[in-house]
């Protein structure tokens, strides 16, 4: 991914927190700094001040990176057909000869310590926890390591031109699976097996022969389970749907690591009055969310701007959560950035990705909620799941 | 999940090492400790040497937690409507109350410092880094905190009858899967279509109505692609099969938390004389690894009976990988324990459970593996996916 873009605002960034060098340990934040979004989390990027990139990576990895990354790719192994290596001593050499190459041996290094969201990357992923700045600190001792997560944060909120073109394709490939969605909702099916057929429409798009990695979840909520999707993750479960059901599905999907986040609500049958009541708040709270979207505008204006509605159509209690939060690099964050929550200071700007989800939660009975991937552009708003 | 052996031999290990308590922040560590396989990884087990456990948990995973845990919950908000949180001062409350009540204060506290693996456990999941250290080190300054992480490595290797139940649920489930494969390959279908069809029929398995949460990853390699699972990770293209290919089918999928590791490969049409010469070899250095196991074995042996059939059939050089590791509470690790690897001195006991892996890739041609999760009895083994 070519992606001047991204590293003239990261060096900036660096030049504004005197960090002579950012180390990423996180496959999003690697993905973030050099295009590359590892498989397996064990890679290590490092982006020096004069923008000088090298990312140590499994030797397994190299080929995948060699398609998606234009920095200097160093391979080590963690692990060997003949020997027992331990993983982070088998990175000790490779990432020595890095930071000497890159003369940081008195930097101040910008590294991840705080607690951060990882999108999934693969069936399991490594988490280096302290082990890795341990090893920072035996190799270059006399460096400076600090904390970069809120630069890492505020870099992910706003994608650049090459990004959102990322985000389009994915959006694109994920549409699909929707688009699949009314006529996989038969009377009697279970949940799970509805979200399955779905899926299987997703994973078998031919838009997916445009990018390397194209996997993600879908999720079916019918009936009262989906009044429970106003929790902090979906979750499909083995209930069998009946005519007069509201039918969510849910997704996060990614495409060479960029996310989506989308959800749709169907009724099984003849939409009730009470589904075309609840239809039209969130409607026309989701119009009110856009229309409030710009560059310089304060997120919590959007979110007030979607619950005015929803309170105005005496919903405003069944609406439990925020009206968005970042997606993109993040799949399913409520704390990335930007977040269109009720006491949100964030401000808007071009290029900015996040969700709009109007929702409606009824304990007992069902859900509503309408959950699209949106981009701020130069003087308004850009609906990329606009179906 | 009620397995008061599980907590037996926690509390024997902490004894063994001093540990008055352990925190675990990692959604299998914590599944381990409790029962409970956190949703978002957000949660935190302790438990003190008295049997106490107690778990913080995001109050959005109370519900499910509360279904398959005995330990104390004490739910906790990383995130609310009204205000914007950090997930991190959200937690201090709480977790100083547990370690207050467990009497912690002065406490030699075993702690997850190193590198690890983790399944993925949702869309996205929470890492803690050095976030939740510096916490307990604010909470509780006089405390000491160690690394327990080979302790828990070393306690995740054997599993718990309960422990092994829930393993054969899980692979009784991914068997529908495979079930499915063979009518799957159709000649000029993409690689994607075909793992989308078989992930289908699994995720609609009835079997999973027996478990709390059931998903998983299958995956397709054909051709010369089939060459490239040698590698420590697998990829799913979109190739089209053609008659002559090998196919292989990979699958990491989980039940509750507990993952399965398994592989097939298929002729499409007629076997050719060069599969039937593959198939003979690893079909017989599978039988000779299954032979080795039984409980005060060393690893190596295991990977050397299946090593020699290879190199007798002159297909020494194309087993690439060690013959297994370690596979439950790990999808995909090849440092879990036991490492059934050519330099392991890692010594098989009643209870380990582990894939047996043997293969043969050729680079540009195709690769053949068959991959059982296996689990070491009082005098032998027994092959959890027999079939």
């Amino acid at each position: 991914m070519n992606n001047p873009e991204r590293q003239t605002r990261l060096l900036s960034s660096m030049s504004h927190a005197g960090f002579d060098a950012l180390i990423c340990d996180a496959a999003t934040e690697v993905l973030l700094l050099t295009g590359y979004w590892p498989v397996l989390g064990a890679s290590i990027a490092v982006l020096a001040a004069d923008g000088e990139c090298r990312v140590l990576l499994p030797e397994d990895e190299m080929e995948l990176a060699s398609r998606t990354t234009s920095a200097t790719l160093v391979p080590y192994r963690p692990e060997e057909k003949t020997r027992l290596v331990d993983p982070v001593q088998a990175l000790e050499g490779p990432l020595r000869s890095v930071l000497d190459q890159l003369g940081l041996s008195q930097a101040t290094m910008g590294v991840q310590l705080q607690r951060g969201m990882q999108p999934a990357s693969y069936a399991a992923s490594v988490q280096f926890r302290a082990s890795l700045i341990d090893l920072l600190h035996h190799i270059q001792p006399a460096a400076r390591y600090c904390s970069a997560d809120s630069l890492l944060e505020r870099q992910k909120a706003s994608k650049t031109p090459t990004e959102l073109d990322a985000m389009r394709r994915g959006v694109a490939i994920a549409a699909d699976g929707f688009a699949a969605a009314a006529s996989s909702l038969t009377p009697g099916l279970r949940e799970a097996e509805i979200a399955a057929r779905i899926q299987a429409v997703f994973e078998s798009s031919s838009k997916a022969e445009a990018v390397h990695r194209s996997y993600g979840f879908f999720y079916c909520m019918s009936g009262p389970n989906a009044a429970m999707a106003a929790a902090a993750y979906a979750q499909t479960r083995q209930r069998r749907i009946v005519a007069g059901d509201l039918v969510m599905i849910h997704a996060n999907t990614c495409a060479d690591g960029f996310w989506t986040d989308l959800t749709r609500t169907y009724s099984i049958g003849s939409p009730l009055p009470r589904h075309q009541a609840m239809r039209a708040a969130i409607d026309e709270a989701r119009s009110a969310a856009l229309a409030a979207i710009r560059p310089g505008v304060v997120a919590s204006q959007v979110d007030r701007a979607a619950r005015t509605v929803m309170e105005r159509h005496g919903l405003g209690d069944t609406f439990r959560h925020a009206t968005g939060h970042g997606v993109g690099f993040a799949a399913a964050n409520a704390h990335a950035l930007p977040r269109i929550h009720p006491a949100s200071a964030d401000t808007l700007e071009e290029g900015m990705t996040f969700n709009v989800e109007p929702a409606a939660y009824f304990d007992g009975y069902g859900g509503m909620r309408h959950c699209d991937v949106v981009a701020v552009t130069n003087n308004g708003v850009a609906v990329l799941s606009d179906w």
